[in-house]
């Protein structure tokens, strides 16, 4: 019951957050959204600061499990066909919502990182461990011919996070899909086929 | 002397707002940090709204005049090389601070577009400012056969604007460097050579 209710508490603050930002959302309101009685924070949550790290680690468990089940490799799908399926999931997802507010991580990271080192580490887990899971899948299509063997995967992962995060920023600014269109398509259509197999020169 | 104390104000306040974020900026803390005395902001801002307008209309002039600096026609530079030295210029000078914020403009995108209309569209301004001049700079990089003349220099542009953008959200996450150091690898060696002359296949 204790940790349904926790649960409840940050699925709740999670999207207040997401929507507000994180200084900008006050306990009471997360309270108010999950209809819990106002003093029980601190059952759940030693402060404001522990709140916010353990949603940055709920966040952390969603999008693992998201990046992790369209990467998956128990399927025939080719492993660039899956990194295409997991931007499109999230194309979908983020606009799916009348309000753009972007990607949750991504947000959090923006506006804590640089002053909260226990916020900037967590957030530095989950920056490593969607690179790590991209840079897996292309090691697979270096495996499967679709890339050259010399690609650096983890360089090329952290470069195609690092863009897909700023499209994610512009997706907010233009409130319009077209930013992550774009980035499907300069990674799909130029900056992969620019590290294709056969020397790597090939498109 | 009115307009001297309003850019004191914006001033310190565009550090304040960079450090910490716009909502965790509070008014009285801009004054003190500005020297200026209290009740005085009103008179110089109809509101912290308005303050913030102008603020990034403050930080718009700022990186307008960098991007406009560097990228100059009035130079032997070639096209390319000159993109090259603003990203360079902005790497340093983001680097230069011991405390990694980033990039204002973007803090605020981030903070503020989906949620605030006004900041949106003013924002939404300087993002077209910078793509526009970047797009620019990749046309004359057609002229003097750097680029294939295929290339759609208003995609690419908006694409490297977003990729940066992102490398500058890693940056704060990743407490270093190397997230604008790959940007540039990858824009530079990887990218843009894919866009090049004779027919856009070869590096």
């Amino acid at each position: 019951m204790g940790q349904d209710t926790a649960l409840k508490i940050l699925e709740k603050g999670a999207r207040l957050v997401w929507e507000n930002g994180f200084n900008n959302t006050g306990i009471s309101e997360i309270l108010q959204a999950a209809e819990i009685p106002k003093g029980s924070f601190y059952y759940y949550f030693e402060s404001k600061e522990d709140f916010g790290l353990k949603l940055i680690e709920y966040l952390h468990n969603g999008v693992s499990r998201a990046f992790s089940g369209y990467l998956s490799e128990e399927t025939d799908t080719p492993p660039l066909e899956r990194l295409r399926s997991i931007f499109e999931y999230f194309r979908k997802a983020f606009m799916s919502d009348e309000q753009k507010c972007g990607c949750p991580i991504g947000n959090i990271s923006q506006e804590m990182a640089a002053t909260n080192p226990r916020f900037r580490e967590k957030l530095h887990a989950v920056f490593r461990d969607l690179m790590s899971s991209v840079s897996l899948c292309l090691d697979r299509a270096i495996e499967t011919g679709d890339l050259s063997p010399e690609t650096d995967t983890v360089e090329l992962a952290e470069f195609i996070i690092n863009s897909w995060q700023g499209a994610l920023i512009y997706l907010k600014v233009a409130d319009c899909e077209k930013p992550l269109v774009l980035f499907e398509k300069y990674l799909f259509d130029k900056l992969l086929p620019g590290c294709a197999a056969e020397g790597g020169e090939t498109r």
